[in-house]
């Protein structure tokens, strides 16, 4: 039985103002679910139908299909809903081997792909610049099918920006039609910085670049998406 | 003016069994239609708004908001709608250098992302097993951003299958967990088989495959997606 008042907070959740103001986020599912309970999250509630228990026996809340609809954010509700905190946002400077920087990604579904994008090829943190869409919006939490569990992210300040090329050997910057990533050799540590398909790598952050480099066309498609770059440059450099 | 039956006719080309027996589909907006206008392709009908052009000045027959809105497959009905010949499904054999061979792919969208990948990497042709979505969809032609219209694609018979390996040097094919692909010599020509996430490549295929190969995962993340894996297998072996 969940309340009225539980109920539009829940619902509020929606809307990164609120994640913000409750610190909470939602997950929904059975698979995000049964992940983030693998991977040690305790969620603040766990709102499920009767039906529903994670891989390892856990039970929390049982509500009916009525109060899930009620709460859920998705068009298709999915068994089980977990409350979970909003981590930290801490920034601890640009300390890893590659530092995969995101610049003004609006695409929730293309963020998500690039955080289990990292968590595939073994980073453990992903800095997002100040206009990039929320990670912990619905859509990217289930577009990260998970990796959002295991990836430290944090969403840069404007003055943090700045830092990125200290101690840095190299700072790389996807560009269209610049030294194919291929004829690069890498020097670390280092900071791969991937922009938006339309607008590309903001000039603030371009101004820091060492290096720009492109993943080689061969045929004549305009572009590649984001995301797909993303995984293209990791995949070279990695 | 558009008649009520012509109406009738272009929408029902939403569904393949129409764009099949009408032997038409369609591409939707300014991006699109100037892309196919510039690859030489010519409309069977191009409806637009008074105000739109092609980048060259083309016109063709003008329709109100309204009419647009009818005969629209997009939520968002976008200034032009192009009516085209369905190409002739034609299968040459895989005489490619590099035969990219997608199996199993539900999803509209990957299907798009992958011809635009092929045609990223200068492939010319991409082959599809008869349990793929159709390409014509208007999904599949939206998220192919234009590529749809240099890159020939060919609908596989059952039969045609068993061809794959006929002069191949090497069929590859995607699995988890297998050789890493920048472990493998490439041998020209060889066929390139990407199956879907959640099914994999198929068994009937999976026997013809001499080579099974991976993205070599360095974290936790369960999969990724079929698109994203065509793209940087794409990558390494280009």
């Amino acid at each position: 039985m969940i309340s009225k008042n539980q109920i539009k907070l829940l619902k509020s959740l929606e809307y990164k103002k609120y994640r913000k103001l409750h610190g909470l986020f939602v997950a929904e599912g059975p698979k995000l679910v049964n992940e983030l309970l693998l991977e040690g999250w305790q969620p603040k509630h766990l709102f499920h139908l009767p039906e529903w228990q994670g891989s390892n026996g856990e039970t929390g809340e049982e509500i009916t299909d009525r109060e899930l609809s009620q709460i859920s954010q998705l068009s298709t509700p999915n068994e089980v809903l977990a409350v979970l905190q909003l981590p930290e946002n801490e920034f601890n400077g640009f300390g890893h081997k590659l530092n995969l920087v995101i610049d003004g990604i609006k695409d929730p579904g293309n963020l998500g792909t690039m955080i289990r994008l990292a968590d595939w090829y073994g980073l453990k943190e992903i800095f997002l610049t100040p206009d990039c869409t929320d990670a912990f919006s619905a859509k990217t939490v289930q577009a990260s099918m998970g990796s959002i569990f295991r990836i430290k992210i944090t969403q840069l300040a404007q003055q943090e920006i700045v830092l990125l090329p200290a101690q840095m050997a190299q700072v790389l910057g996807a560009f269209l039609d610049a030294t194919p990533v291929k004829s690069i050799e890498p020097k670390w540590p280092l900071s791969l910085v991937i922009g938006s398909e339309s607008h590309g790598i903001s000039q603030e952050i371009e101004n820091l670049v060492t290096h720009k480099i492109s993943i080689e066309r061969k045929g004549k498609a305009e572009s590649l998406n984001a995301a797909m770059a993303c995984g293209i440059l990791l995949d070279n450099l990695l």
